[in-house]
């Protein structure tokens, strides 16, 4: 979390629109893939630099640019020179730490997602930036993580699956959204699987660890509520078409993604909710826990502070005590000891401690 | 919870529109009831499988095709070509964990319920979906479910009861709507009654089993309050009739429907208040126990340690002890434990701790 | 609150608008009371079933029909045949579990309203339900409890007191639900006593049955809550007076009710704010006891715990203890015994818990 | 609070519209002061009771009559009359315990506010009602305490401070809320310090009385939140001049009146969650006391115990036992002690409990 | 916090309008900063009163007027003639305690700002006031506290950094609260770090003093948040551009600012829930040790009663006790302590309490 406002502070007092990347994967080569497409044909090529600017395709043709890794501001500078992109969305594009948001550039859409990524069991959750630019025959993503995310769409494009060859950029646009959506559910599956042992844990035997992941898990929730709201409300934007970019036929596969948006929010409100009474439960058999402990401890004293003070009476020198002369006043004291050692076991049991 | 995206995860990557079926219930057979009936007369034939398309029913006749058990992929493709559904429908028809929502696809109206299945006690509460395609003059309806839910409206058509054989498509569509909504009443009130002797072994006598029984009906509370508000808004569109497939005379029809989930929803708020308020009950009294086993422990302690100083103090081998000597040294230590322990006895009878 | 769902759940599966009786008050007697009056001249007669239909009072008189112990499925098809009532609505009369709304029938308005029943002491809040049907000159009431809920407003008619004899059936129907939403004072009053010292006993002597009573009010103010939200939602609507059943001149007089709503559900959620802060008391004092029993006891055995221990050194029988044969030796010890007590006690004095 | 329905249960089952004084200061005398005043003029004069009805000022003059220690029905009905007032206005005057509201009857305002009033330290806060019916050229004011509550402005208007004189009714009606709101400050003021002190306490030494003086200014808290928000909306409603009554001039006024309501708002909130924040503290502390207090019981008894047992060993009065004959053995078993002892607080030492 | 009520409270009674100084910053000398610039020249001149009224700035040319430690009212009522501003406008510019808002007085817009002022470490925030009067070529700044806090933006428009000189009043305005928001971002930048190191705190090893840091951090929060949540839809407001102040060209310019405000706000949401989880950890650790600490005292216990019981039995001085003759009767014993303290060693293994 902390992160990010590191970068953000570096740059305080700077003019707006001054190109600064604020992430922290400058050691990563940048790798820009150029695919162009329609129906028929598809070529993909891929630089580590941006170059050249060819900006026409033939008609009905689609260019897609993807850079992932990005961090070299002369890079973006010539994409934004040669798509004309104003300079506050290169701003934002290098900057780490964005929520998602769509803005309205008349010639081009800029929407801003984050993607989750799958950590390592016992890290914390870490969302990378996805930075789309929907023009009316081109589509710019900008990816700060390492790994190839959009490999499963590279492949649709170049087998032809489903109708994304016969579409236009706005559905390709579309794709990579649905793909970034369907990964919040291999993350939220993941956790349901752990929420679920975790359940199980509290009621059964909780441990100090136990409390430590219903906390963690706890504050994902709070950070994957706080990357999906924003997420919701851009779909729900393109859903609407507010932008003449977006196709009419493509109202309906929004509402399909905006659908499971919701099922995400849903999900992760009810995890909340859930691991928010674990939390009553761990306290409350905490509480129970000591109750027994303390119990044992009741009844162990209530047995025998009495009984060794019966011997401990015994124990005294006093010339005179008749009891003691007794011939069987030791007998008799040991069945004393016997007789309210049972009655107080007696009475704990009425009592149900034992 | 987690089984849904368990399957939605297996289709990531995968072009929308795709149909899979992301349940569980592969081994079901598909049972399709196909009821035919105007104000005189009522055809009903079940198939295994949808084999022919035939549209046109005569003149007011509605055609009611019914699938229980929905997992073949092929029966559902023959019926989207027959009915020409939009392959985003079909594909949500297979997916599971769908929410209540309504599509109006300007032909038909897409319908998704989610139906209360009563389950065993100590079980999770069970949620069973249903897609309602609604058209002019047809209605399909898809239920992931092995039993046949729909039975008492088959009854109902079969018997000409009420005014159902004499309305449209519509109006079944609202007995259908009707039937889920009281199921919610079964099960709800099935929940007053655990409540309510919840509540009065909440307060008598708590056991750890009694919290799991808390713990258990808030989540069943969140998990119903979860499919019950998008079910009112389902409903709440249908009653304002958006749509030109609801005909006037329904208006009533829905808004009793409304009425009924707005009074399903108070309910189940009315419910997570007072389960709160019982775990805080629960935790008051494990501290009021913990309070009272504390007393007695204290109690037996103060009374019995001075005892017991005194009994050791006279129990010491030193030289010239002159009590020791005394006559009535004995009787008067005896006397002294008598006082000793009336005293505090008294002293925790004024603090009201005995 | 189960005893509603018990009702509703036996109707599963009929077609909408069977009239059955879904209440537990078969056996209570209905009472009809036909009422007709203007200005000059005032009839009332008293019936156990409805057997004439006599739709036309003379000009300008109003007919009050109440109707008290509904339960007659027989007289309820009677009356709606006679007013033209909608199935619906006279199926909405018969079932129990009604919360507070309005419809609008053009002909008529059907109002559903809760009356809060005074309990004894220590029992649940019960709400019983008044359906009323305005028409341009006439008013049905029916209630569903035993008593004369309505004797003040009939009081009023018959002595002509105030303007209600001059004025319609509007008017007439503002009567009523004025002295339903006064009768929520009388409770709220009693209410208020017994917060109030209910705080007083939290904060000084806080028992279990005080936090069984602060649950109890708890949940007593769930349902008031519960069954104020949507009666407030009522008045509004006929004061913004959407149907023209209700004249101009009633505005001022239903903002007057209205006012008094809110009035009372401040009132509420200002009692439900307070209990939830006795709650927190009760557990801090609970705390605070548990701290103060735990001193005792660590005073007593950090008291004399040492001391047993030294007089127990001396009571050992090893053959060679210098100290026991000392001339003083025993009276040193005595002396150390004391002067380790008044150090302990100085020193928890110290302390503070003391 | 419960004050208020005790008053108003009085009237169940009346008429709307019936004067019935429902306060506790019947005993008080009623002052009516009338001021009429221009740019030139201003006379003053004081009544105790209503006699004349004198309408027309002088053109440009402004009249303000203000009845203090409300509660003859009488001079009201007699006010009522003059000014032509609606019998519920006049009922809401008489009454105890109305919320701030604004009700337009055309030629007047009526106008609800409450006053806060400065208590004794310790007690519950009061809120005196004001009512307000603001004219064209005359503002009546009733108050239902008992001091002058309005006395700085009579001062400004006497001494022509500001530009009060020049103004009309409106400014006048805008003064008295504006002086109003700020008493609102004055008692925030109070309560910024205590809560302040109240916070240090909690941190350095709660104690029971600690725990109470934060409920009782949560509950002040509530209690000034539920006044102050129908307060707002009355000040906005103002604002925004719905009524043709308020000149436009004033809008900057009451927007300013708008902000102070609004930081009085946002204080209270802020406030309400220190108080809730410090109620954490609270139990956290007693919990963190409780455990220290038990770490000084569990030290001693785990070095006690096992030391008089050693000793309890060798009181023994066995007849053959060889360590008693030992020449050292008392000494070794002393050595035993102090080693055991040493060891046991080192084992202390280094769980961090001492 | 309580402070700026102090203040307030002084002015009770007192005229609208009227200018008293409500800060505690007498003493603080006033300097005023006056920049005139345009795209070519630019001259700063500085004063300690403001002395002239010159308003006409040359054709395109930028007049600044900024006034730092705000405290001397006659400067201010000469500013206030020189611009014609509001009396109500200046009168807030003086009064402390002020919340963001912007007001359209139709010649130049009123906008009111909270900057975040580091502290040292351990102390409360403090949020000094900044009001902005931009008028169509001139930007009135007035600061309440003592330091230069525009000075980066008087470094770029003396070095032309950026597009600063080559705008209007409106960008300047813009330049300011995009350097207050972005001074927000470095102190959430502290607060994340030092969040983090308690989170590791809380779950390592937990002192009271880490509570008092929650408890610190959270009030921190509640008073980001009052200052945030306004600021957000101050912003909001200038986005929209209500005004025609502001140029069609800033419209993306306040986006970006609304969007870290938005970023700020969602972070101070997810600190809160995360400080507010830390209570419950905190909490429940304390209940954790509680436990371990109480197992220490009974396993001790629990152990030595018995052993104690039995030692002290065989130091009883009967007569008749036939084991104490016994030849190897204290070995027997030695072995039976043995033997017991085995057994409850090895039960509460079992139990796993060691």
């Amino acid at each position: 979390m902390a992160k990010s406002f590191r970068r953000m502070a570096r740059k305080v007092g700077m003019p707006p629109g001054s190109l600064v990347y604020t992430g922290d994967r400058e050691h990563l080569p940048a790798i820009i893939t150029i695919t162009r497409y329609n129906g028929y044909t598809i070529v993909e090529r891929q630089f580590d630099s941006f170059k050249e600017c060819q900006l026409a395709g033939g008609p009905g043709e689609v260019t897609w640019i993807n850079v992932t890794g990005i961090s070299k501001v002369r890079d973006l500078e010539q994409v934004g020179e040669c798509y004309k992109i104003h300079p506050l969305v290169l701003e934002d594009i290098l900057e780490v730490g964005q929520r998602p948001k769509v803005e309205d550039y008349d010639e081009y859409l800029y929407i801003v997602l984050n993607a989750i990524q799958p950590v390592a069991e016992g890290e914390e959750l870490v969302a990378e930036e996805i930075s789309l630019i929907l023009g009316p025959d081109y589509l710019l993503s900008f990816y700060s993580g390492a790994d190839d995310i959009f490999a499963p769409i590279r492949e649709r494009l170049l087998q032809a699956k489903g109708r994304i060859r016969k579409m236009g950029a706005d559905y390709l646009a579309y794709a990579l959204i649905d793909l970034v959506v369907d990964n919040y559910f291999v993350e939220l599956e993941r956790f349901g699987d752990q929420v679920e042992s975790l359940e199980d844990e509290v009621v059964a035997s909780p441990t100090p660890q136990t409390l430590r992941d219903v906390h963690r898990f706890k504050n994902d929730m709070i950070r994957l509520r706080k990357s999906l709201w924003p997420l919701r409300e851009v779909i729900a934007r393109l859903e609407r078409r507010e932008s003449l970019l977006i196709t009419e036929a493509l109202g309906n596969y929004f509402r399909d993604v905006y659908d499971h948006t919701i099922i995400a929010i849903d999900t992760v409100e009810t995890y909340r909710d859930i691991l928010s009474g674990m939390l009553d439960i761990y306290l409350s058999s905490m509480s129970n826990r000591l109750n027994s402990i303390m119990k044992v401890l009741t009844i162990i004293a209530t047995i025998f502070m009495p009984l060794t003070f019966i011997t401990s009476l015994y124990g005294m020198n006093f010339k005179n005590m008749p009891e003691l002369q007794w011939e069987y006043g030791y007998f008799m004291v040991l069945g004393a000891v016997v007789v309210i050692a049972l009655a107080m076991l007696e009475y704990f049991r009425r009592k149900g401690w034992i």
